[in-house]
């Protein structure tokens, strides 16, 4: 799912500081990752990383997306709530996925405290995804599966904001059950 | 709001107690509060602390929820989504006082590493407040203005997630309008 690069010396490099980030932070937590720590276990200059990342929230980043690529596709097979349900339900498996939901929250976590951090998770995790489910919602709005006069931003946090609650409030576990009630209630409405 | 106490000694104490953790955090943040320092500033005895909280954490969350009590009561005037809005309008306002909302991340921040912080966070923050909402839900379910077949904690979990959702991934601030989006998207149901 890369995108193909004509250096391949950079791509190589890239991959090691990617897979070196992701490593060190397993081994050492979020808070004892350093941009040193990645470029000696990468084996290139710190010089290579500052020129491609403003910081290590960047580079960890990227490397969680990289490999969580799959929940970023959104379908369309023309049945809207069927397509949300397929990717909100990739979103639940990643965050039961004891890895991807420790970096996550963890990421989520430095974030309340460094708005650097913040702005890296707005706009490397949330901004693309939020754009596609909203691209597939204007579809859905155009063919009269959804109410024209919302903003489809809303209803993307409407349906992913209570899974986000589950992971980092930790009420209840995230399931697909969870995914098929917020379908059912946010599309019928809840008024008796 | 603070329930009489016959002994007016303990509620001194613990009225100290509570101040000393709130400023403290205030001057340290959250990571550089300890039992040792509470005790000291508050002028009482550690085994004292420790035979009322477990926790600095939960020490710090009885101090902010006895502050933020006024966000707890849940209004019955009988139209439901009026008493909705109310309630939701208070949580945006607390979201949006600066020392809170510092607070309540730094708490969230914490429980992401820390099951205990994770389970007095729900315990003292959370399901006080969920149940509430539940019991005012409920009898809206009696009086037909929520649907009979849906669980009500579900419908909680839909309002208030979204608010959860900005104040954590800053992604656009808590308002008031957001409030009458989530209320209006809800009721009505979102679907075409």
């Amino acid at each position: 799912m890369t995108s193909p690069n004509p250096d391949r010396r950079s791509e190589r490099a890239r991959q090691a500081i990617l897979e070196a980030a992701l490593e060190l932070c397993q081994q050492q937590s979020f808070a004892g990752l350093t941009m040193e720590g990645i470029a000696k276990r990468a084996g290139v200059g710190k010089q290579t990383i500052y020129r491609w990342w403003p910081s290590k929230a960047a580079i960890l980043l990227e490397a969680l997306m990289e490999r969580a690529v799959d929940t970023l596709d959104f379908p369309d097979t023309g049945d809207v709530v069927a397509d949300l349900r397929t990717q909100m339900t990739l979103v639940v498996h990643a965050f039961n996925d004891p890895m991807f939901s420790a970096y996550s929250r963890g990421l989520i976590a430095a974030a309340q405290s460094d708005p650097e951090i913040a702005a890296a998770v707005v706009d490397t995790v949330i901004k693309p995804r939020v754009d596609l489910c909203v691209e597939r919602l204007e579809k859905a709005q155009k063919s009269g599966d959804l109410r024209a006069d919302l903003d489809p931003q809303d209803v993307v946090e409407l349906l992913y904001a209570p899974l986000y609650y589950r992971l980092l409030l930790h009420t209840r576990p995230v399931t697909e059950a969870q995914v098929d009630t917020i379908l059912q209630l946010t599309f019928t409405g809840v008024a008796g």
